[in-house]
């Protein structure tokens, strides 16, 4: 098959806070998969401090392997703030103060009433060269910088014949997402338009990662498109990547191993990229025109969240409960104090009748329950941690799952995979 | 003041999927954090996707500039599982298959019913010379590996004269941290007990970042015990590092510090380290021996699972509601008919009347309200995305808070926020 060539990318954050463990790193990620998107290769993502040596270091070593370099975080006004300084440093080239980005920043203090702090003057500063690539949410605007042969040469770049393209971003994820989608994005989809990668995501829930790997086996060894499993949360994944001149042929190429991966996967695929259980019951109890309630007690209103974390849910969801203790159980849902006696609330009988108070009580045509015992204590010889129930009430009647989930992953864990157990219950039930 | 050497470390990741954007890099914020924790500087975090020469050329580079080298992913049965082959290469050494290891990974195949692939016999291979860094949980075990200088010069590294240490995780963060905390922390902390770095992190809500530099302004510019502040999702913390020869000395010299932030930053402090709103919230309710509900509208069921996030939270915790819906508010909560006519569902009216509905139904010491608009859809020119209204009902009284958050933020942004403002509110209410 073809060959064709993919620019290279990479991204370096920067910030001491990622390196001391004290934020979480999301910025990477977004980047890394928009970039996949357009069909820009990603090679290497680094993260550093705010020490110049070391970030000039890194920008050139960046600059040496790829075409470009973003870089994300140290646009703030404070002295720890050291992207754009360590960006002319690395070029010998000064740094321009510019009027128009000067008045913009003091008009953004000024419309909330604050008094600008005299270090935000520093975010008006670029490299002489570079041209502003506008933050429309907050102060601190990035750079894209275009660096010519004469300057790669000066900076001791390795192969600095071909140009290459930095852009900075401020770290704060809403507005580098906003700068990506609205100027980078377009600036390096316009730059390399002719070489792209495309990829999907084949979303599977029910099956472990070893089993997906060995049914597809055949399928992981191919070259262009390539498949790859992964594996997180109880979830499995396949991603089918090719490489083309376009996307059309690219989509194209992959369609065949696509179909052949949806057929035999039946109802163990639910999704594709960016779906996720909760946006596919959705979309499945808004065309069947069903609402959805939802008892919870070991989740403590995960279900919930997750479910009305999808826009558009007040659709089919209308009242929730977090029945956390039994007399709650009781008074809201019917649960029957004999049942709480003799079989506890973690139970299939209590999830049963749980389920059945719920859909009575929402006035819904579908109601879930969960009770388990999330951990950390609470768990007994009978009844360890990760034992779950999920009961699902439906006019035809009403079913239940057993979980026993491994007890040393975490409560957040163990919380998070009984509500996808849950909503993958209602799921299957959708599809008939 | 005295500068102590600390020893340094530095992450590689290994994964094509987070080069692609498929998964959040987790395992390095936990790392980071948990070497910031016992001492040890890390100065670079490196991702790199399953490609031979690039994992190879990686691990050179960071064992040429640290001490010890913590590698994540890539210990997998398939045969994009490249770390261990990458390690022995890099070292012209062989890989050697481990007896007791491979029985290991048998038995943990047939405890649990499967027969084990072949593919899973790599797993087994360790350079020779490293040792086994046992993984409870998997079945792929990691290598610690202390290589020598007479290896490291083969190798190509630079000041190859001490001793460098590797140790090889799983991408799986459960098994990694287990690992970490079994056996790769004890290791490192025994090895490097000498020269340490304490930090404590003072975590505030109610004051935005630059605010808060302005007001600690004459401490950011020490440089031992450093000050640093950072922000994040409506929140805002100040870092306290200080370096010396043992923890208790480093404690000793940041403690003034801390004690003038605590005193200066009254009840805008709400916790330390890992504390969180609803860990706080719950320490207080459960020392004053009160209980908490909420009804919540546009949050969905956030403000119930942040609180019942905390392990013991059943103590406080007996009964949340969502009501999505009019009628639920109407029906379950008692909000009148003529209440949400004349003002809506989102407004101070409202969230009053949920919120006290709320108190009686769940018969608690406090309830919350929040009802509001997280878009993307659904907001109007009176009432745009991003309009809160909070209410908690008290034995004394109920008391409203109205938020308008900028509505370019995302619904998941906006919905923590409002959860957090909430959680905030029965904070303050709590200490009086």
């Amino acid at each position: 098959m073809k060959e064709v060539p993919v620019p290279s990318c990479e991204l370096l954050s920067v910030g001491t806070e990622l390196l001391l463990g004290q934020i979480l790193n999301t910025n990477s990620q977004y980047l890394s998969s928009e970039l996949a998107g357009i069909g820009i290769n990603c090679f290497y993502q680094t993260t550093v401090g705010d020490n110049k040596p070391r970030i000039i270091s890194c920008m050139k070593e960046a600059l040496s392997r790829a075409d470009v370099l973003l870089i994300t975080g140290g646009l703030g006004p404070t002295a720890d703030d050291l992207t754009t300084e360590c960006l002319a440093e690395a070029f010998n080239v000064p740094l321009i103060f510019d009027e128009t980005v000067m008045e913009r920043i003091e008009a953004f203090f000024r419309t909330r009433g604050y008094k600008m702090p005299e270090t935000n003057r520093k975010q008006a500063l670029r490299p002489e060269g570079s041209d502003l690539l506008p933050n429309p949410r907050g102060t601190a605007p990035g750079t894209i910088w275009v660096i010519p042969p004469a300057l790669l040469r000066k900076g001791g770049i390795t192969n600095p014949d071909k140009e290459r393209i930095v852009m900075t971003f401020p770290g704060v994820p809403g507005e580098m997402k906003t700068m990506w989608k609205e100027t980078a994005e377009p600036f390096l989809v316009t730059r390399f338009g002719d070489n792209v990668l495309w990829s999907i995501e084949l979303k599977q829930y029910g099956i472990g990662e070893s089993a997906l790997a060995e049914k597809f086996a055949h399928l992981l060894e191919l070259e262009n498109p390539t498949v790859a499993p992964y594996a997180g949360r109880g979830e499995c994944r396949l991603r089918v990547t090719a490489r083309a001149g376009s996307i059309a042929e690219a989509q194209q190429l992959a369609q065949p191993i696509i179909d052949e991966i949806k057929t035999k996967s039946g109802q163990l695929l639910y999704g594709t990229n960016d779906d996720t259980l909760e946006i596919v019951i959705g979309r499945l109890l808004t065309e069947k025109k069903l609402s959805l309630a939802a008892a919870e007690s070991c989740t403590g209103g995960l279900v919930s969240k997750r479910l009305t974390d999808v826009a558009g849910s007040s659709a089919y969801v209308r009242l929730n409960v977090v029945t956390y203790d039994n007399e709650a159980k009781e008074r809201l849902l019917g649960v029957r104090k004999e049942t709480l006696e003799e079989h506890g609330a973690v139970s299939k009988e209590c999830v049963i009748e749980m389920a059945e108070g719920m859909r009575k009580l929402a006035n819904a045509d579908l109601a879930l329950s969960i009770s388990g015992i999330a951990g950390p204590a609470g768990g007994t010889e009978a009844k360890p941690v990760g034992l779950i129930y999920i009961g699902l009430a439906t006019p035809t009647g009403t079913t239940t799952t057993k979980l026993t989930l491994p007890s040393h992953i975490s409560r957040k864990e163990i919380r998070y995979r009984s509500a996808s157990e849950a909503l993958n219950m209602v799921r299957l039930y959708l599809l008939g």
